[in-house]
């Protein structure tokens, strides 16, 4: 364990906006390419929810919106458009805490989030009408489908996150969060691992995709999109298949719901 | 924003075993140069609890812990050792959780953590006796007398960020996490940052030194204490004093405890 070990992430310059439809795939390799980084086996790239959403087309025109009952009141209590609060409401399972300006949903996706992650800042507005940003539909097979995607442009097998920022109980802050991974462990199990001292682990399961997701959000930044693909080199885990759903913590498991 | 940026992280090579009165900075002054890696103005050392820990002496020999009534009562609830959660309950404010195998804390510090951090793997015992080691007592001011020790040694001012392991509420995994900070924010404040369309963004505050910790963890790795000082060349946000303490969210913006 005392060798050398390096991470080093590089943010891809070059993204266009991206439109709904777009080969995310393709504009990736391209904006690559002109980063003078060459993708290669075992890279990762960690790739922000907010594109593969656009490319995705989960754009939703809140004008097109017709709130329930249910979203009407709850929009009174949290303060919030009774539109955006409808969408919240379709995007979850259950609804954990509403107070005055935050609602935290269980997501359809397992994922415990504000606003179920629907995002309103960034998102161009065609005709002036008010737009926002839905997860992606199954951000798991989107990371899985940019894999291959890159694999038939490069022949590279990459490792692929998509994040998100999320809040988290207890601490102030958001940090970068895996929603959707491919060809890489999204948690490394070492129960049973012994330490130096030849005792069990008391640490028995690490969120690798997590912390990756959290070191590419640094260089993302938040105020504008145009850091929205991370290159990785150096992730020390081998590849495998993985996915983000690994890393939801089953109900009966959770003391904080 | 379209600027490059990339971030590095290499974990240092030549630590040795540290000893309660070690002199940290100078230890890894030493490994720095060892490692090749030259500090330079701004850049961050990512630095493992445990070796903290053990220099300021916060081991604890179980068999010199005299458990309480309560501790005894909680042991047998939780199944864990009385001594251990003597020692468990003496290091924080509140028992948020307990249930068999786990005790969620509100620690003294202020972090929500499980085992208020004792960590009791890697921890040599000396005559055959068990012991634990505990936070350190003011891991801000161990952040900033360790930035102060190497910018004297140096003459480089650097990031410090004391990192952890901790579970999360929802998610399975740990990750890593600031518990000290010297010299970087901590917490990144973006209220009022117009985003690419001019609206207010949505985030507002970011999470930058858990960002980092986790990313350092990835390059620590569990199973051993061989990597605990990670270099970084490219945080980022511009430096300036700061605190793990600005990531705790005041109670009465928590809804989940």
């Amino acid at each position: 364990m005392e060798a050398a070990g390096s991470l080093c992430l590089t943010a891809l310059v070059g993204m266009p906006t991206v439109a709904a439809g777009a080969d995310l795939a393709a504009l990736i390799a391209d904006a690559a390419s002109r980063s003078g980084v060459a993708l290669e086996h075992g890279d990762a790239l960690v790739v922000a929810q907010k594109i593969v959403s656009k490319a995705e087309g989960r754009r939703v025109r809140l004008a097109e919106v017709e709130p329930s009952p249910r979203a009407r009141e709850l929009a009174r209590t949290v303060d919030k458009d009774p539109r955006l609060v409808e969408l919240i409401l379709r995007e979850s399972q259950q609804v954990l805490r509403a107070r005055p300006g935050v609602i935290i949903v269980l997501h359809r996706l397992g994922f415990v989030l504000a606003n179920a992650g629907i995002d309103a800042s960034n998102v161009e507005s065609e005709g002036g009408g008010e737009a926002v940003l839905l997860l992606p539909a199954d951000p798991d097979a989107s990371a899985e489908r940019l894999r291959r995607g890159l694999r038939a442009l490069t022949g590279a097998e990459l490792g692929i996150v998509v994040n998100d920022s999320f809040g988290r109980a207890w601490r102030l802050g958001t940090v970068g969060t895996a929603i959707g991974v491919a060809g890489l462990p999204a948690l490394v199990d070492l129960r049973g691992t012994p330490d130096r001292t030849g005792r069990a682990l008391r640490v028995t399961e690490i969120g690798t995709a997590d912390e990756l997701a959290a070191a590419a959000s640094l260089l993302m930044g938040q105020a504008a999109e145009g850091r929205p693909v991370i290159h990785v080199r150096g992730f020390p885990y081998p590849p495998r298949p993985g996915k983000a759903s690994e890393l939801l913590r089953p109900a009966h498991l959770d003391l904080f719901r």
